[in-house]
């Protein structure tokens, strides 16, 4: 008798850092992030190549019903006084959800509805937080450490940034050394 | 302006504890295993009460796309020589997967898709498994402690447990205090 032993990719809790995987790594740049920031003037002066955000994820294979893992290792920083985030995206089948776990460092999940409500999650070390669908999501780095969260999602979730062209309605920013949260009116 | 923050669920990697959040929690026993372990007779003579598994899970709405997050913690020990495990299941929405990452403890994750193929994984602090659709799976703990491990799925997967009276094709034994794989013929 012949038994497959196959040894999994791994995951380190402290640092969320990826081994032993198939693994895709995609870095995005502040030059990816036109128009995500409130602050233009400020992104502008901004090196381009500044990394952002780093994704990490399991090369599983895309078949409906699967799910796939990853985990977001986002900088501290700011543009302007607005902190590092991610682009943040609807799912482009609404209707599916997602599950962060926060790994290292701290900061916020933004979510907010189709209607434009916008909540909060404080995300620290094991932090858990149930994404429902119809529900957009973004992290925002409010620490001085790596934010890193690690993720799971339906692989039939796919991505919908267009649907959020006008930004979230809540920014997160520091002034005179505490994190504030501003409403945003879109113009 | 009045924004919601809302604390989250938290886990504690290193022994998989829920906290802070609404939980619902269910222990399996000797008892509610029937015709799960080989040696029937080794079954009968334990204490029916003692708990082979707790699982606790984040009691987040059932919808359609949503996903649930738990642990499963199963108990070191053996029926006879088979150590103890869970009951298995492949899900009632045979398309759907799951993932699961090991948090403490050591042990095998058995995995048979429908033709009746068996695999394994070594399941330890940090491993990831990508469980794909169509596949059954039971965790075995071949360890002197508690192995717990974090599990994501979706929902819409249900469980079906009545595909597996039959049991799954391979058997995990300790034999001279070594674990040893036995391929199972069922009667």
């Amino acid at each position: 008798m012949t038994i497959s032993i196959t040894q999994p990719p791994q995951v380190a809790w402290a640092s969320g850092q990826f081994t032993n995987g198939p693994l895709i790594r995609k870095s995005t740049r502040l030059q990816n992030l036109t128009h995500v920031f409130m602050d233009e003037k400020a992104w502008l002066a901004c090196d381009p190549q500044q990394i952002v955000y780093d994704v990490e994820m399991v090369d599983s294979a895309p078949i409906a019903g699967a799910l796939y893992t990853g985990v977001t290792h986002l900088q501290p920083g700011k543009v302007g006084d607005e902190y590092f985030m991610t682009r943040g995206h609807f799912h482009a089948q609404r209707e599916q959800g997602e599950v962060y776990y926060g790994l290292r460092g701290s900061g916020l999940l933004l979510l907010q509805d189709e209607k434009g409500t916008a909540r909060l999650e404080p995300v620290f070390p094991g932090s858990v937080h149930i994404i429902p669908g119809f529900t957009a999501h973004r992290l925002i780095n409010t620490g001085n450490d790596i934010l890193s969260a690690l993720a799971v999602w339906p692989c039939a979730a796919g991505h919908d940034y267009a649907a959020l062209t006008q930004g979230f309605n809540l920014r997160v920013v520091e002034e005179v050394g505490r994190v504030q949260l501003k409403e945003y009116h879109h113009d």
